[in-house]
């Protein structure tokens, strides 16, 4: 991914419906000064993760706690980090299923925004139907039967729709790099707090070839855009899944 | 309640301020696919909850997360659906409580505009004052007494409001049949990954008469609204439920 | 605090993009009667908190739930309750690393509005360097160590950040009293669910000078603007840290 700088973060902002840092700082001087020191100018050049990559997890965050006031800014800079508009257009379909289909739906409103200013149009974006990604039969038939093992006769409806429309589906669609799907759900599961979900998600993340480092830093990042609890109840989970990865 | 179909979800499809299948597809078509196909064409059809629990559902599912961007559309169809005006009032009431007054206050705006469309006038709305429904009363103690023992030199005011609003007031309200405002109650807590409320609220739920078929298709319904992570959290808490109850 | 008295509220009610009870009650008289009565009336008249901290409890919880419609007028009332311009100003920044960015950049369109309309300027803001309060070093060494010992391996960043940004950074400006700081971030907490959290916080907000009693009325108060399921879920947790303060 190309280098970002502040500059080019300051050019992105602000599009339609965002808060400049003249409005920030008629509010709290203090926050446009972290704002810019220790977020874009700190956090964002941090090389343990790409700027790409940043931006991916700060769009995941952003949708999963529907923070309206930060997409459009988001969007325009993750497209201008190299996240591509069709990335962009299936990372939000994935959040429908996994942040709630109205956060998808607020982010759709943002988005269009965004797709027209730069005259993106339908032909760049993935379409309905495409060739599926190889599908690892072993792992999901380890998965599917452990999950109906577990909860087949609670809820038979929500079972089989995991398996037919999450992992047989969506999961195989080819727009976005698996290790990228794992790594907007693991950033949408520690932004929500669910923590609970975090395990297998993230155990899958680095399966999918998200590293060790590139997930400690996921942390560091979201801390900014989930807020610091969500950050560290999510720490003694990672910590879990890293070591017993190392055995 | 009478049948719902796709075209009668179309028409309904968008009131002021909702998102268009057009704004969808423009920014992912496949989105549009999945809404269309496996959210209206193939969730809401499923015989295991009538249509007009799955409005109450969802209603509460997006009070709960605040999707101010779902409300105006699911507000009308809850009604098409025969969820009566009375009862989406109603709704909105509890969830002040169940789910924040800035929550409800949200639901509010967004219903004002639907009852206006619709000329649902003040006489159509529960009134303050209304003939309670009976008491449970040794239900009544058993809670109470249970709450004021582990909780009542924790917090007195909070203990005591849970009693005189909650129990001996919002609970006894006729508006709503106490079967549909635990099912409100449930689907709040799910929606908001707030498990450890769950066990008192869906045993009450289905002593209320939300049979363990039903309550098994709330999930299955959710996962779509609140996400599936909330489902995926709320089905060891369900399980645990449903077994104890077979005992 | 001077004591705050309903028409003090009601004059309050609305300013720009609130809801007025005219239409609160067009869409359910009875919330309109509870937030009358229950709330206005109630709440905010007991003498277990002041209306000053119970302004700072609310707009802690409006702002980490994103209650966006509730902001106007609770920064509006909490000025008027005593709340300092430097002090929501401050308060804002503190809740940007405690409930992410976006919640905070909510609230700055917000309050400019609120700030613009009362003629508040920079000059009454807190300013982005200043004298830092004292620090407690023998507290501040065992909380790093013991993070640093159980998490430094996992997320080297979030760790440094958590003492260079918050300990040694945000929570030394003397903007907001250490007690105030505290009660800002135990309300976030509460209100998001994050009980994971709540010990080290709570134990801090005690030992800052908040009161069990005025900590158990912070529980009472977030019910309504939080929901009670988050009250609910915060009880058993201030229970045990007031129970282990007592030994």
């Amino acid at each position: 991914a190309r280098e970002m700088n502040v500059s080019d973060l300051e050019k992105m902002i602000p599009p339609a419906g965002s808060i400049t840092y003249d409005v920030v700082r008629s509010v709290s001087p203090v926050l446009e000064h972290y704002s810019r020191e220790s977020l874009l100018g700190g956090l964002w050049k941090r090389p343990e993760l790409s700027p790409r990559d940043r931006s991916v997890v700060t769009i995941a965050a952003i949708i999963a706690r529907l923070q309206t006031y930060e997409m459009p800014m988001h969007f325009a800079l993750a497209l201008d980090n190299g996240v591509k508009p069709a990335e962009l257009s299936e990372i939000i379909a994935h959040l429908a299923f996994y942040a709630g289909w109205g956060n998808a739906m607020a982010a759709v409103a943002a988005a269009k925004d965004v797709f027209q200013r730069r005259n993106i149009a339908i032909d760049q974006l993935p379409p309905v139907k495409d060739k599926p990604l190889p599908l690892d039969e072993a792992a999901e038939r380890q998965r599917a039967t452990q999950v109906a093992g577990n909860f087949g006769a609670v809820s038979p409806g929500l079972v089989r729709n995991t398996t037919e429309l999450l992992f047989l589906d969506l999961w195989l669609r080819p727009a976005l790099a698996p290790r990228d799907r794992s790594l907007v759900t693991v950033s949408a599961l520690i932004a929500n707090g669910q923590t609970a979900q975090m395990p297998f998600h993230l155990n899958r993340a680095m399966d999918n070839g998200l590293t060790q480092e590139q997930a400690a830093e996921v942390l560091t990042h979201i801390a900014f855009y989930a807020g610091w609890p969500c950050a560290m109840s999510a720490l003694p989970v990672a910590k879990d899944v890293f070591e017993k990865r190392q055995k």
